[in-house]
């Protein structure tokens, strides 16, 4: 099992996120690439340290919007998404390789990780950059999103993830944030649906059925005040439920 | 002989210079890579060409200054800078990468140009991003230059290149734009200086000097009305004296 | 009658159209704001040179997207939208007031002016905006738009405007660029829909139907060639036909 | 006597400082503008509760590097400094405005604000944006710098700055940061050495010289851990010691 999570979101002056604690609990670094966040010297920072420990480097690709973090749907042009993600890519290899390892998979963020759930053109967009780039590339996302459909039929591997802090609903998809049911705060039922989801395939939705779900990967969150010591706490859970922590594409 | 150009430093909307028209006079292209000029899609887009007509591609690094199109002397702190041209280059090298080739060369632009001229701590900053990322990759500047010597410690191979249209100072420096002597806009002058300097090894300099100078490439200039056409006429003159133009780093 | 056009639509390095050539044609000058396009500089040189010739300054604002020309949607919050319209709105408003002037109207770029089309959280931020700045400013739109009938159920001065080069449907909107009708191209016809909008109060619509129209402003373009000169024929037709050219909100 | 302190500088998702604890300690806030630092929507919200609460706004004006947090120095042409310093202060008048209030000084942020202090030609530049747009403002800087000497030249009002937690040489310029003695850490000591500077007009420089000091305001820090608490303790001990509190220039 692996655990994944947004890095290096800093950007200049500003920091965001304890990324050397979270590197103690995660297996896969998802690192922003300076179009949304990141910078070059915190990506070079990030990258080293990750690989450092063994930790796994993901290009955290966005939407160029530095002022909206990457959360506001851009109306991109399918072409130049592909090549917005293509540069954010290659950059960030560029400082894996100084640091002797390489970007092992891909990650979209925010808006562009929402649109592609649905929107088939952006999806196909990254899906391509991914390609081009490097067809042995693997796509971190949503099981059932457009992005990793169209990745399959890429022929590139497709990683799903799931939430154990966000609520689902029946049909798999995630309760979009500020309706009923969006976020689980509860430290201990966050670990108790993490597990369920990793050792029984399942979790139960917004209207109380049990769903399947097959994840290859849980994404915890740094950015909010408790969540790096709720991160470890689930990795912990994880171990002592005899799972093997790695992350799904070695660094 | 190779005839070096900036090309690609459009940016969105905007373009500047004639691209298609420089590809077919030069061998080297140097592709701004976003930084003070330059676009993902058009970094695509030029690499293609140029490597799909065997003319070389470099990466014509520069200041974070859209604004300033990187010609105000920005006092990096040199391990950011150092990260900034990283990320630049490897960006670039993407776009070789997915059209088949790959970066061959490294030449700076505007402000940090003529930074690193004199600057060790920029020449350094400089080399040492291209030294991390391949080894392998000869540095384009001016002769005597910080830049070129700071490569040369670095164990990198560097190639020195004239100015045609430019005057020089007897000590080999290029008069500062501004001064008298800077320019020399006489097509006939600026293709007579031009073969002189290649098959003579020398430039007389605005002292009525006569100076001795060694180049490997010669820079010629694209976003000026009629340079497109010097340009050509430059490289028939050179064909016609039997220098064989061709890249100094094959594509 | 009045004349519209974008104006100062350059950045940095980067020009585009012929500001100077068009202040000799329009009576109204949409001046870019720095966040699609325009630069303090060029803002600072188009409103002198505006203001110096009798023609008003209307602050064309956009969302915050150099690299696409404001040109791609871009799902804002709307409170932050109010924000980034006002801080544009006030900012080219420095620039009238130390010629001896102010920004006189207000009219959205690009993707912003089409969302401000229908989308009514959208136009009534960039609504907001005004009224807060200053409630003497009108708004320049589309005619029907949900920008004009916000404007005016806030108390705002709407002015609309229309396009004797773009194709209307029988509704009154005008046909998506891209289809069949979008675009009007031969330059008599252009004058002569231009005299029919102005003194008849009437197009014909693509499906062959003539439908009124009421229109304040007439927009050129600026940016494309021939634009210059067909906006001077189109000045030239409009004074024979005895109709005073004047801005509509005097500079 | 007033307090002054830099508020807003956060940009988009990254925050800095703590500004809601600050604004209730300064009596003048200088707010940055969007080019090193801030953002429409934190400029609107910190004009507002600065007002709100009688403290004055001033512009903090800054190089456009938001990579760099303006602390870099870039070889601006003074007449575009001059342009991107007078675009900062009118938007951010803006958001005064709408607050019902108006900027009512301004001052240099980071690099700018260090070159100001000897660079005649950047001083120069920035003083002519605050003459254009309303030689009423304030100039508030270090005594004895460029920039307060070009501001009383142009017959602007000027206002000297003094820094309890900084080190001072012999000539009355500030020891600079990396150097011994450049700051002062002991929060009883910069407490002391504030009221000696504002009610004896003298300070003790790293030489162990008192010199003579001649302050309207002290500039309190809010980006480091204990800034707040100690901007407080020095409020409560200026008070104690019988001085009114108040903004130079009247919000």
């Amino acid at each position: 099992m692996d655990l994944n999570s947004d890095l290096g979101e800093g950007f200049g002056r500003w920091t965001l996120g304890d990324d050397d604690a979270l590197l103690t609990v995660v297996t896969s670094a998802n690192v922003a690439c300076g179009f949304h966040a990141g910078d070059p010297s915190t990506m070079r920072r990030v990258c080293a340290a990750a690989l450092g420990r063994g930790v796994a480097v993901g290009a955290q690709v966005g939407y160029r919007d530095l002022a909206g973090f990457g959360r506001r749907h851009i109306a991109y042009d399918p072409a130049e998404l592909t090549d917005d993600v293509l540069y954010q890519l290659a950059a960030l290899d560029g400082f894996c390789r100084v640091a002797g390892g390489r970007v092992t998979y891909l990650k979209p963020h925010g808006a562009l990780y929402n649109t592609a759930v649905r929107d088939d053109a952006q999806a196909a967009a990254v899906v391509r950059a991914v390609r081009e780039y490097d067809p042995a590339l693997p796509v971190l996302g949503l099981p059932g999103s457009a992005l990793l459909r169209h990745a399959a039929d890429a022929g590139l591997r497709t990683v799903a993830e799931g939430f154990a802090d966000r609520g689902y609903t029946a049909d798999g998809s995630l309760v979009p944030r500020g309706e009923p049911g969006a976020l689980v705060t509860d430290p201990d039922e966050v670990v108790a649906r993490a597990l369920r989801m990793v050792v029984e395939g399942e979790v139960v939705a917004v209207n109380g059925a049990t769903i399947p779900i097959a994840v290859d990967s849980l994404c915890v969150h740094g950015d909010t005040p408790g969540a790096v010591a709720l991160a470890g706490r689930l990795r912990t859970a994880l171990a002592d439920a005899g799972l093997l922590l790695a992350p799904f594409a070695a660094p």
